[in-house]
């Protein structure tokens, strides 16, 4: 559990150990059972999550009452409604896991402190964003661009590594497609 | 042009007369002529933009042949894709200019330069992709949950300061509605 977040904290520069231990109290570790929601629409957001182990999915309620999935989370990704932990706002999405979960919870002030306190942490915060502000962008471009066959091979790319932990209906939902239309693009 | 960038990298720290100038020796300044490209699909991308003059906008060119707009930028506001930016990718997308431009040009290898020396210039641009990764969020969210009234009058606030210099079509393409439809959502 340690180890993994000080492996993600260390690619941007070395942490003594009493260091690390100082900047890993202000974590805080959840565990979650398989369905349990980590966050739900109209919650305040004050914590982002570390997922040491499991799969979680971030999704929105359409007015039809249909979800589309707007992302998966998995050992070592990162999770929140950004918009939200940033600017001290309401959810309106929810986080649910698809398995049980153990997490690390940062909260804003926590983050804050250690980012002023420590410049590798800091760093490791700034570089991590543009991997986020590139996935964002992405997803915008491919929402935009509407192709399915290509949404979905980008989908197994992106997701490779975990795509056979994902339920099929939960694929569908991401690409904004019925089952039966995602099975028609895999027999493409 | 030199006090606006001067005061955003110093909301995050105050930076002497010298300091200023030394990075802001780093920067390119451009012009641009109304509907000239300032970045093409298939480009290498290797500059961020900060508008100090004018408006762009940034779309893609579906496979019907129709431009969907991914977003708009004015003075004060940086442009580019991110996601090509700081991964040394070709661009998948098109900026052009709806009026006469003036910008400045800051490239990945000096954007490095000035983090790495200035922390208040890491400390800037790490809060600033808070900004980015929120609007991405949002965008995406807009995008999934689609209600082209919500989408409306969404649009209607973020880009307020700057509504009337923005042509009816253009707003039509970032929502993806047609011209009839936008007069049909004014009028409701």
């Amino acid at each position: 559990m340690f180890e993994n977040i000080r492996n993600r904290f260390e690619e941007t520069g070395p942490l003594t150990d009493s260091e690390f231990d100082y900047i890993f109290r202000h974590f805080t570790t959840r565990k979650y059972k398989k369905h349990q929601f980590i966050l739900q629409e109209g919650a305040d957001v004050d914590n982002e999550y570390f997922l040491v182990k499991g799969l979680v999915r971030s999704y929105c309620i359409l007015p039809n009452g249909k979800e589309r999935i707007l992302q998966f989370a998995w050992e070592n990704c990162w999770i929140t409604q950004y918009s939200a932990y940033f600017f001290n706002a309401q959810a309106g999405l929810f986080i649910d896991c698809i398995e049980d979960v153990e997490l690390l919870c940062l909260s804003r002030e926590s983050r804050e402190r250690i980012i002023d306190e420590f410049p590798v942490i800091e760093r490791y915060f700034r570089k991590r964003s543009r991997i986020g502000i590139a996935w964002c962008e992405n997803r915008i471009l491919s929402l935009l661009n509407y192709d399915t066959k290509k949404g979905y091979d980008e989908f197994m790319n992106e997701y490779r590594v975990i795509i056979n932990r994902i339920p099929k209906h939960f694929i569908a939902s991401y690409l904004g497609v019925s089952r039966e239309a995602l099975s028609r693009i895999k027999m493409a």
